[in-house]
């Protein structure tokens, strides 16, 4: 089935493999006069890209943004908006053990086992980097709420157990550390605990969260289209995610309805506000007009340098050692995944909830 | 938007509110000949049902479905099957005060945000009944993937802060006690909880628990398809959850590469198998024949009876004090939803991936 | 598959067969605040009902429409719209013949080959009363263009080789006469061709048309989401329809460019406008502002008195006579379904046009 | 909102502008195992190619496939299947007239009145280049269905007021002459038909015919999603296309039920078959096992080189002469897209029509 394209009214299909020719995505749906150049995706594409930072691999991956149709004397013409992203990286490699084996924690054996066989080199269509196409369009779905007023905004929560204080929260921060974490003192920590991990050959896991601000009140679609529905479809379809949370997710679990339920008082202008948000902005699926806020957790890294049981194409059991170098955590080449992930989702619901009130049409129409 | 159809290939389209003249759904894409009646819907509808317990309110609910199209002589035709429950309380009741503020921590607010008016009567589609439909449709759906060997099992997980001990697991317990704990200890110390929040007009949240067993590899679909993120839409879409897991969920944020990932052995008749199961059944988005696991968190039942403060339509500050008789915990009743959810979801997905190898598409059709 | 639900962000989900318990429609996605009663359906509904008219079965059908959800206080509130019609005539006949046997011009053989067994009484879903949701529907559809300054206008162009003409044209015959002609000399003539068909045992196709006009230019999405070609699928998804023209259709392929080509004049106040309108309202698959007009082509009721050769589900030739009194055309019955469709499709369409233009987004969250 | 995207299981998404930097399509949804190279697709956009005809534009267009993603080791892994067709043709032209004005038969107009704004090099989005992505993507769908014995074959059934008699029906004419009209002298009348109208620098339309040989009885989804309706939304969805017919088409509404009705015999093998086939293949919208016949009527080039009267940007009325050499008919360059569009949407049919028994579901996972 075709599973590679998401949204109603905007939508995007990506497509590529790791060690393919390229990767990319078709923004569709993108409303026409949005100004819109390659600069704009290339700066949430560099944010992706591994680099100089210790935590993540040195494999240099140009990565650099083709528009190829769409966009028009600078601004996008309503139409498909097609971006290529050439793969640098294709020399031939020797995949024979890797073609062979079922790495632990990838998706070796079930994309075999569903399709018969499977591109070996580098994990193919379930790499990381299928995530250039999802960023790309996100970068689209970013521009556009801003030109609505909203902003989207990720960073790293916690890398294994060391999680940032929001009393030390500095957005600066978010740019400033190789781990995006905006808590300098977290940064450090989390960098000595990922140092140690290493050591071992061994690799973290992290939790990274997005909020959103400047929403409308009134996006989101009763009942299996709730905004925090589409979200964590959007959030748990990034590779890695085990679990998403809107508001105060699992914590909520453990407290009392006195504690949980947002007040609702008076905002400025007579406007309907919230004193608190454990909700996370959204009520009934429905945003408030208070900041929404998605988490998400992400597993250890799966390609550790340890040797690690496993078995063959033929089912027999093996040691396998995954060789190259590996990210030991992937929280923060994640983090702007996430962020474009949410930022197109949003767009896309705002765009949907704009034939919810039959006045607000039919002034819309004269 | 149209927000209240669910699935690719098997569909369940829900509709009603809490006190108009009914509830329903239109199931579409069943395969024909499946034994189906309305027994089938019955006992699970029968399940989220307030009853008798001291933890669920005293309303009286007949729900009793009605099948009116797609099953001729006791199996399905392969064309809609159009199930109706119509509500019995519809009695006009004086919603003058309720209809003027909105409830902390329900849907009210957003609703007039979103439509520019509500339907005020018990919360309209907002309300817990809206699941009515969601858990007649699932019921087809288990029992579809029944046919295929497939079973589906939900049960409380925690309440408030009260876990179930998997040592003391005991499937038995999920139909004897009240709060549909597998363990009999947790169930009678949550008791305990729960009746302390009512005596203080409170309320709790809790964590629920959902396992497919006998899921074929291969069911899901790369990249925006995969069988965890529809999974994770479905839950999500359940009113009140405000988290989902996949298999060890947050916990694998804080595990390392070495003991999340999962080893590959070699399982009976020398297929392929796992020695453990942190994934929760998935591998890049798809099933590896593994049980799967799906947790949701809820938050604690917004209905409290203590004076809460709010504003009104108008936007004024009040204080407001929520009538009648509430549960003090919404997670038994929301079991057999995510139950219901989780296997409709499933089954429309192991439809949907017959279609990823040509061979046996080739095979199918000679 | 499910395959009974069309539209985008307003959908329709219809459900039911001819001797089932009844028959019905979800419709999702209206806009709130419409102005909606029992009534509004009704009156569509019962142009397509059979009657006294000469040309149209005796039996007896209610076909009375229940709203059950959606609408409160007398406006639609956003969420779905649900409409039972009850079935009055189920009483059990004899169908030992019809069961076993596959009718010439039925989708019989087809249902079988399809889903392994049908339901056989009266054609199940495959039967025009099929229609009944779809006109339902429609009729909000039409409702909602209505309140936006849009009315769709259906009746039948030609019976047999009796075609209307143009010079007579006189929109209050539409309702005058058994055949929806709006023309009263053609509809005699008609009649007269009709009756010698009855005498023979025979039956007759026809083509029916429909216009809508005031729909504003803009509405329709290239490539694959144009307005013509959504009208099309709606339009061929009708029972009995073999063909589908916008605009001049068919004879526009024996045209020339120069005398097919619409001349742009300036129109009242200084718009845009055509002098002609040999493209039905459409260019690129845009509407431009003109009338629309759309044509189907029905194929003659396939139920005939003759008798006829065909097989039984053995494979088997046999012969058959269909018993029972059968429409000697479809074409009258089928008005109210092509208009309605019409409605509910530029209706959806016209809602997904809103979020074409960014600067009218702009205004629109401003 | 996003119209670039047809199909279900089997999807494309495709994108590009005449005069931006190249056109594509995805591809996603095609089983693994398929054996694909770029000669499989370069064949069918060579059919479309502007050439050495008489009849076609003398524009050289290399239109040179590339295959970017979803093919390894020369077979479909079943990920998307990215193809790009880079624009030699760039060169920067001067636009300064057709800019300001709107060309009659266009999209001109309508893009503006849309977007607000157009790319109005050479028609942009609405150009027939667009069809570059449907013939790629089509010619995957086609090679899929002859895997599965299925073959789709398209030719010219008449030019203006010349048709081809199906006495002398060749199938060989269809690629000897320029016109792919299956009967020599029908093609040479209608060459000469042609020159006429150039010398008087007109243009004719036509009409195409399809036909569909080896489809399985059973593909089609009532009620929306008949195999003729969506076979109707693809062909309807082509440029210039007017009218659509399955079958007879127009010819049944004027025939007799008694004349219409195709006979059900015992064919070979005591399988269920048909002495006639006026239906053209489908019986309520599912496949009967016959060939489907599916014809398009295709307006003439609204491109000729007279004077036209319009009005421009501004609502002015201006005479206009659109420059360059115009095909004078669009027919024999469509073909190959009414080929591989109704081969792809018939593809995607094709696997959908796999759920609808759940005995042969429960065959195939067992």
């Amino acid at each position: 089935m075709a599973g590679s394209t998401w949204g109603t009214l905007l939508t995007m299909t990506t497509w590529g493999e790791s060690h393919g020719k390229g990767l990319g995505v078709v923004v569709d749906g993108c409303p026409a006069g949005l100004p819109l150049c390659e600069e704009d995706i290339q700066k949430y594409l560099d944010r992706r890209k591994p680099g100089q930072s210790r935590f993540a691999t040195r494999r240099r991956e140009g990565d650099e943004a083709e528009i190829l149709s769409g966009v028009f004397e600078g601004r996008t013409t309503g139409t498909p908006i097609s971006i290529l992203v050439r793969n640098m990286d294709q020399r031939s490699r020797d995949y024979s053990e890797i073609r062979e084996i079922y790495r632990p924690g990838h998706a070796d054996y079930t994309f075999d086992a569903k399709y018969g066989f499977r591109d070996y080199r580098g994990g193919g269509r379930s790499s990381g980097r299928e995530t250039i196409g999802r960023v790309a369009a996100g970068a689209i779905g970013a521009k556009l709420l801003e030109s609505l007023g909203v902003t989207v905004t990720a960073y790293t929560r916690s890398i294994g157990p060391v999680e940032i204080s929001m009393d030390r929260f500095d957005p600066e921060q978010r740019f400033a550390n190789d781990l995006c974490m905006p808590d300098a003192l977290a940064a450090e920590e989390a960098g000595r605990y990922l140092e140690e991990l290493m050591e071992g050959q061994d690799s973290a896991g992290g939790v990274a969260e997005c909020v959103i601000d400047g929403l409308p009140p009134g996006v989101g679609e009763p009942v299996f289209e709730k905004l925090d529905a589409r979200l964590a479809h959007a959030v748990m379809s990034i590779g890695a995610v085990k679990g998403v949370e809107i508001g105060d997710g699992f914590r909520a679990a453990s407290s009392t309805g006195s504690a949980n339920n947002d007040r609702f008082v008076t905002g400025p202008g007579g406007a309907v506000a919230k004193a608190e948000n454990h909700g996370g902005g959204t009520l009934g699926g429905i945003s408030d007009g208070s900041r929404v806020t998605v988490r998400a957790a992400f597993k250890p890294t799966p390609s550790i340098s340890r040797p690690q049981r496993t078995v063959n194409r033929r089912g027999e059991e093996v040691e396998t050692v995954i060789k190259g170098r590996h990210d030991p955590v992937i929280v923060p080449r994640a983090i702007v995944v996430l962020e474009t992930m949410t930022a197109f989702t949003a767009a896309d619901m705002v765009l949907i909830s704009m034939s919810s009130r039959l006045d607000r049409i039919q002034k819309f129409f004269t």
